[in-house]
């Protein structure tokens, strides 16, 4: 694309993240203007192209697809929301971190000011902004995701989740959860092997291949569980926890942080004392969906 | 191969695992005597070609390689220690369940008995067994793991883990951390997006994507690991902690438990404490090769 095809967009909040977004779509041909409460921030990027506005209200007229990247939902609020503000017919994109409740919200509140409104959650680093590697979740109305989606490749690998707004933190959240997840059971596999002398570059290739390996069983399961039934195809809830006792021993016996087997063993068993030893593993998510102490 | 040129394989104990064991050995043509506590379970392997030994002793005479799969440590020691066992000159291969104390300690155990031992675990269910899906975890001296590869292939996927008789089972409870590790932290988000009405095949793709993902990085953070040094390459412990924050608070506004997301912050938050703020998330193994109260 160049400059006179694609089209202006609007970058406000210029931390790590505004800058890399802002300067994904300059890379991409679209004229780019920015804002910062710290007007300095945006110097390497006017030196690249940007225009940077003197308020807010001048930077959301600058083009039809505002983006805001901000601190938190407060910070939002506080920059869009004064009276003098113009919302009415642009698109604003909000890549600002939250939950799934401040997203449904401000998109209640902006829609209710006349804008279309996408949120959005960026699962990627500063640097890997414009590549496919940045994954960019999107929730929404589906047709105000599709006018913006072309401009918004510019920024990585584009996925639209469905029009509850709220989709996109829950999406992130939920995918940082498994992040921590496989990298704690790979420093849990590390620590133990260590014990026998066992280096991490060793064992990694090993943990690689069990988490890969598993991850492709997940939509076989996630069969189970919509259909609400969990024949014990594989293996069933009470073996399992029988391996359990054997990993918490393990680590306990050599040393080893033992409280992610215990949670594991924990919630396994209250499975099985609800009646659910006989059946296979994602009977689990009975436990998942409460609370604790419910 | 054919039954003139297979070597002759014993295998001990015919629960499930066992039974599979010698079914898969038939099957590639080794000749295959079997015993079984309680005989009548040898039936379908002796319809299949397979020969019922008298006795243990007899049994361990029909071949040079012994496979044992018993229900413990205990039981074989139970079935191989009588005085009038002739272990001198044989191979043992165990894989029955249990700890690396205990395979270290069978190992001098059967070396003191003239014995060439090696300690196994399987990572399979029974009717995977004799099929490349099943992965049999060897550890033991090397010659004799290698005097035996071509016809433990006849089980599935054989590795070799090292001299150490211990590290077969501490690769079998590493792996399995790992397994429910994935399948947890996807329980934790399916729960996440249920109260959203996505069910489980929608997410499904996008946690399997992520653990695929994640596990890409495993080797590159073992590299940090081994080295000792924690550069913040890709993002520093503190601000993942804020993430583990959004996660914990999304859970249980959500009515969602919040068990694994707490525990994943307290060993971030400690790791923290202990001045690793600035750190990449490996520096956590400080966390993970400790008990909790040290």
């Amino acid at each position: 694309m160049n400059k006179k095809t694609a089209a202006p967009v609007t970058v406000i909040g210029l931390g790590l993240m505004g800058q890399a977004l802002a300067g994904a779509f300059l890379k991409a041909g679209h004229p780019t203007t920015v804002w910062n409460r710290t007007a300095s921030k945006a110097g390497r990027l006017v030196a690249e192209g940007a225009r940077l506005a003197p308020t807010v209200g001048e930077a959301l007229k600058a083009g039809s697809l505002t983006v805001i990247c901000v601190t938190d939902y407060q910070a939002m609020h506080e920059l869009l929301g004064a009276g003098d503000i113009e919302l009415d017919g642009t698109t604003l994109i909000n890549l600002t971190s939250g939950d799934s409740a401040q997203a449904r919200e401000a998109a209640q509140w902006a829609e209710q000011r006349g804008a279309h409104y996408l949120d959005g959650a960026i699962m990627a680093i500063p640097p890997a902004i414009g590549t496919a590697e940045a994954v960019i979740l999107n929730s929404g109305p589906q047709p105000d995701f599709e006018a913006q989606e072309s401009t918004l490749e510019a920024l990585g690998t584009v996925t639209y989740l469905g029009a509850d707004h709220g989709l996109a933190s829950l999406y992130d959240v939920a995918g940082l959860a498994m992040m921590w997840s496989v990298l704690n059971a790979w420093l849990q596999g590390t620590a133990l092997l260590r014990t026998a002398g066992v280096d991490a570059a060793t064992y990694a290739p090993f943990a690689r291949q069990i988490a890969a390996g598993v991850a492709e069983w997940l939509p076989g399961y996630a069969e189970q569980i919509d259909s609400g039934s969990f024949p014990a195809e594989v293996s069933a809830l009470e073996t399992e926890a029988r391996a359990m006792a054997h990993l918490i021993e393990e680590s306990e016996t050599l040393g080893v942080n033992a409280e992610l087997p215990k949670l594991i063993k924990a919630m396994a068993d209250r499975s099985i004392a609800a009646g659910h030893g006989g059946e296979q593993y994602p009977v689990l998510i009975g436990e998942f969906v409460k609370p604790r102490d419910t």
